[in-house]
């Protein structure tokens, strides 16, 4: 394992039970009835558990959405042509898609980074280029990537994040793009979580009846061909995973290891999640379920992950869409803390006895 | 009826079937797979429909807050005592409370009106007067004000509205401030919709079992007593309601009428929504609705009105701050009609035949 990969994971510490416990008091003396407000309390205290701070203040806000092409394509699981996953970075780097949309609503930076993508990619000064290769190889016939390959990816993801602390960074978003990718998501979800094949797949962003039986049968040829070690999600990443799912779990990594709420998008950063976790469990505390997927699967990965999303808003889309969403109710949830008056200086009546 | 409130309701028209229409055929060309926004498409559809606009835009955002007192807290069916609702009105002033903090994280004005607050408050330059009397009369024991008082109540609240329309407003957020107000909310929700009082009330901000058995026979007593009639919703106002419940019925159906959208927060807007509904049924297609309140008998409301709550965070506080939230998260929907690109414009491949 590379250096900084387990320099990261080594840095990656329990929360701060002792701001946790001042942030849950500070809620309770807040001008409002105790746990008036719900999850966003619990919102506000983890937040105070990751950054070990009382009041946190959530200013500097980035969505790092990762690109990577898939060579599992080639069995015809997918309702749109590979061409589009680099016509969208292009569309991502334009601001025309609805990452761009949202992250400018919530007034944070995309940070766009070509993982694998399966063209090479004219040079634009907002583009992060961390190709592995143009696209996996096809995982019914082989290993997506080797070895090697999938330590890179998780390197990268925790060299990307780096680069996003030093500019600032108090929050983060991890988003997806790449046709094809909830084939991988759903092989990682049945290889980690060892739910069945057909539990974990869905039509993705919308495939036919058929073509969904022919994705379950092309995951379970995967799974039965490369037989990933759900002990060693590296071996997972690589015999069914993806470039942009790797470098999407390095950036969890990253930012747990330097105490920066993560805050998870959908099906497929949640598949990262599980490669993250794998390499280190303690990575659950750091991280925020967005939102509830419409892709079946994402409930199990949850589930596993111990979180609950945020939003469920039907959403289907990745990107970092949906944590661009959550992380703005994240953000209103922690300036509760800092922002609220208190019962004793308001002057304000606490509940009858 | 009085002559404002008359042509208020006539003015209430079918949303533009037209805008929805040419609304939706664009969200079809946006760059992501059609439906992959879930709610936020049907969210943009809906504003258009109620603006007639197929890229509307939500710049001028108010949360109107009203404030009230209820003669049936004598009766000992709320956790805090009455002068609370006064001191958060103060607080409100201040900037200190929870919808302050959220109307400043959405770039939301808060109109903070006192309809019938039992103190006689300070002036301040952001305190909208309209007070009606010094808090309802103990419903329990008589009607909760004349019908007069009722009528006077949803008119402030059309006059407090127009007034913010004209300041510019494009979307507004109702919510409440009133030290037992779940009681007559509750109360309009069983007289309405006929459910059972018992299963249309809860432990409001936080009862005990005991007051909880309480207050369903305060609210029981009161409605045996007043004998409410559905079908006239002033009539309901004027026995079980209160001042700020009518003003928030008065401010959905001024924002109606001019084609503003309406987000109503929880529970105690729920209610004012159902006596706004009874007044004028097409208001309905006005309304989003929020966010799921923890309390009992706003999923009630909800399936009455054929409304299905943005969020679920099991808030239950009140003042607008769900409505806040939730403002956040239809802007976000609206923006991608204005802002994304199309799959022609961004030359990006359609979905595979």
């Amino acid at each position: 394992m590379s250096e900084l990969l387990q320099n990261t994971i080594e840095m990656i510490r329990p929360p701060d039970e002792e701001a946790m416990g001042k942030a849950r008091l500070r809620q309770d003396q807040l001008t409002k009835p105790r746990g008036s407000l719900g999850r966003l309390e619990e919102l506000s205290v983890k937040i105070a558990g990751i950054t070990g701070k009382i009041t946190p203040r959530i200013e500097q806000k980035a969505i790092v959405t990762m690109a990577g092409d898939h060579g599992v394509v080639a069995e015809g699981i997918s309702a749109y042509p590979q061409e589009v996953t680099a016509q969208m970075v292009y569309n991502f780097l334009r601001g025309g898609a609805a990452i761009n949309v949202f992250a400018r609503h919530i007034g944070a930076r995309v940070v766009v980074v070509d993982m694998g993508v399966a063209t090479n990619l004219e040079l634009h000064p907002s583009l992060v280029s961390r190709k592995i290769a143009l696209g996996t190889r096809n995982m019914t016939k082989e290993p997506a990537m080797s070895r090697d390959q999938a330590l890179q990816a998780v390197v990268s993801g925790i060299e990307v994040v780096n680069d996003e602390i030093a500019k600032g960074l108090d929050i983060v978003g991890v988003g997806d793009m790449g046709i094809g990718n909830t084939t991988p998501s759903s092989a990682i979800c049945a290889a980690v979580t060892g739910e069945s094949v057909a539990k974990v797949t869905g039509k993705g962003v919308g495939i036919s009846d058929e073509q969904l039986t022919l994705k379950v049968s092309v995951i379970k040829t995967a799974l039965a061909l490369n037989k990933p070690d759900p002990d060693d999600t590296i071996d997972v990443l690589s015999k069914v995973g993806g470039f942009e799912i790797g470098g999407i779990a390095g950036v969890i990594l990253g930012a747990a290891a330097q105490r920066i709420p993560v805050v998870i998008d959908g099906f497929i950063a949640g598949a990262a999640a599980l490669i993250a976790t794998g390499l280190c469990p303690g990575v659950k505390d750091y991280l925020i379920a967005a939102h509830a997927s419409a892709e079946a699967g994402h409930r199990v990965i949850l589930n596993h992950l111990g979180l609950k999303p945020i939003l469920d808003l039907e959403m289907r889309l990745g990107e970092g869409t949906g944590a661009a969403l959550a992380i703005s109710i994240v953000e209103a949830a922690v300036k509760t803390l800092a922002e609220m008056a208190t019962f004793a200086n308001a002057g304000i009546s606490e509940k009858l006895d």
